[in-house]
């Protein structure tokens, strides 16, 4: 799979982007991240390693702790491939604002 | 499936991604889309129909043709996810720049 394909398909579950979010914040032990997911330490484990083979976290080497750290180069790719159709979805909002402002305008001649 | 997992799980597949990105120059019909990939019309459509759930691509009504278009909308929620973590890539490049000089600079008084 390329990378962006795997970067994608990482982040495509809520917890995956929860520790993300968590790890934001700073470095974290598993134990750590399993706590507020109310989640088994295997399957938190689980979720780490689809995002260390997706680069989006790394682990630290002590061998007890080895605290994760978020890695956010890959997100990168994912904003620049995103980011080329923004005028596309900033001309349906223009769209979808004018509609709104139209039928505004309507209630109010409405009521008058 | 939360819409944001579902948009990038669609997204997590390089065919899927060229589709949007030839939609982003118009309007195509399945063999349209299906030419330049080398795939089977049943393959193609298949991509489609998770565009489609994903409301990456709306299909138009006309039986025959039922003509593909982007929509781009669901995008919107992923560059926002994203660009919260921008600071933290480019943190990351910034380090990575000034490594580099610093390689460079080493190797210039090596020279000298």
């Amino acid at each position: 799979m390329d990378q962006l394909s795997t970067t994608l398909s990482a982040l495509a579950d809520p917890t995956r982007r929860a520790i993300i979010t968590r790890l934001a914040s700073g470095e974290a032990t598993v134990n750590e991240l399993a706590a507020p997911f109310d989640m088994s330490l295997p399957a938190v484990s689980k979720h780490l390693k689809v995002l260390e083979r997706a680069g989006l976290i790394a682990r630290g080497r002590n061998a007890q702790w080895r605290p994760c750290r978020l890695q956010a180069e890959p997100l990168k790719e994912i904003a620049d491939w995103v980011g080329r159709y923004r005028p596309f979805w900033e001309a349906s909002f223009d769209r979808l604002d004018s509609y709104l402002d139209e039928l505004q305008r309507n209630d109010k001649s409405d009521q008058n």
